[in-house]
């Protein structure tokens, strides 16, 4: 398989394994909230990571699904309560009426928590023996250490004067911290060392900022289109952003060697990281 | 000790550990919103029944601790998201103003995400051999099966004629879970086994119908100042309560015998459960 064969391969894998969830417990509105924004057909890029690293280091992609989809529908339940009035007010979302929007606001807030609450109940349906460990990974990186904390400084921030180590605290928080825990959670679910794991976190980490300073240089140059959401609120709201504090070019060459340095970091899986690699450059080019 | 000896000791160590919960990595301000609501000076009863239950079984408490801690936290997020303006709109509680009154509804929002997990994160670190299992169970009942369940129904059904099978669907949610859950972990935390587990669960369950029923009574009859909230709030926005459905007289005789069977169901565990038992009783008398 190529790259986009294997890309595909693992997103309808994650796909289907979320169309599956068991949430027949949930009252409507409820179940059918949660079931818009999750199967709102994102890339799976954080359930494909997951997949991708457990494969990297020997294991089964099937252990790793359960996490796959628990990271997934974090992320889902961030951009639902992201999208609220009281935080970015946004109606649109990958083409679609945000959350809120259809379902009304109390809904659309009880949708997020049952989404972050279904990850754990998830998870903690896991038999795997590393499965408790695996499932903290997840939960540090979802909290007030990781993607809160950066979640909070975006909100409490805006409108001041950007400096590049604020930015780069929010970006490690608010997408790195999500884009390193499924990496670091497939690798713990395969038996994986300490190298491994520390190569792995690297990979994320760098992976995780340059895909937030695309995703700044998209709201910038971006097509609505092709994006599905609205362009330019960044700076009409005074986001702060990477290209904001080092201007367009930079930030550019900034991605750049940050996914040469994810790439790097992967050196010690051998050609069992050549997925990962390519998802890395792949985020250079990404239209959404 | 005595039954009020008891309590307070049991109080006291849950007030201690969450004031001790490691925070750091939370910015400001979503770290003091988050301590404004934990630390609001509660009944902490999720908190020693965790506890109470663990040495009914002959556990040791200081097993229990995190797990005290995490349906606390769990608990405190509920209430600053029942509070928004888009749910039960309420701006005092516990005598003081909501979190979003105090902090914005934003950062309100954020400070409910990151109490939920948090618990989870706390639960995460325990090294105890049952810890997941236990994680497992707060999971379930703060899940879209359990209290997310009795909360949708609560919002959506707003308005609509009360009979009792839906009202008791709604307690058995939004109440009942998060008091059993604590229960069945503690139980659990002091390995258990599954005739005990049973007849914790047994009790959780009536002592929670109780506890919402005699909510509901207090609403009705209860004194603003003693209860540091509102009261005829129930009636005036169409909630579905107990008394509703069957009338004042009734619903006391119901809350009567929901308590004794709470008492009864413990039984197999002997005089050592003799707080327990005092508690179901005490929850008939309390004021807030």
């Amino acid at each position: 398989m190529n790259f986009d064969q294997q890309l595909t391969a693992y997103k309808n894998q994650v796909e289907a394994a979320l169309n599956a969830l068991p949430m027949e417990n949930a009252p409507e509105p409820l179940k059918s909230a949660m079931r818009y924004s999750l199967l709102s057909g994102g890339k799976r890029l954080r359930g494909c990571l997951t997949l991708a690293a457990c494969e990297a280091a020997g294991g089964n992609t099937a252990d790793a699904l359960p996490f796959a989809c628990a990271v997934e529908m974090i992320h889902a339940y961030s951009l639902i309560h992201d999208d609220l009035p009281a935080m970015d007010n946004d109606t649109l979302r990958r083409g679609k009426p945000t959350n809120h929007v259809v379902y009304g606001e109390a809904v659309a807030i009880l949708a997020g928590d049952g989404l972050l609450t279904h990850a754990f109940e998830v998870m903690a349906a896991s038999r795997h023996p590393m499965a408790f460990r695996a499932l903290g990974e997840l939960a540090r990186a979802a909290g007030i250490g990781g993607m809160l904390r950066g979640q909070t400084l975006d909100v409490t921030l805006e409108g001041t004067v950007p400096d590049i180590s604020t930015v780069r605290d929010i970006h490690l928080g608010k997408t790195a911290a999500l884009l390193t825990a499924p990496v670091a959670a497939g690798l713990i679910l395969a038996g994986a060392d300490e190298t491994l794991l520390c190569a792995g976190r690297a990979y994320g980490t760098h992976l995780g900022l340059a895909f937030q300073i695309v995703d700044d240089l998209l709201d910038i140059e971006g097509d609505v289109a092709l994006l599905g959401k609205s362009t330019g609120k960044d700076i009409q709201e005074g986001k702060l952003t990477w290209p904001a504090c080092v201007g367009v070019p930079q930030a550019r060459k900034d991605a750049e060697s940050h996914i040469a340095a994810a790439v790097e970091a992967l050196a010690p899986f051998g050609e069992k990281a050549d997925f990962l690699r390519a998802l890395a450059r792949a985020t250079l080019h990404r239209v959404q």
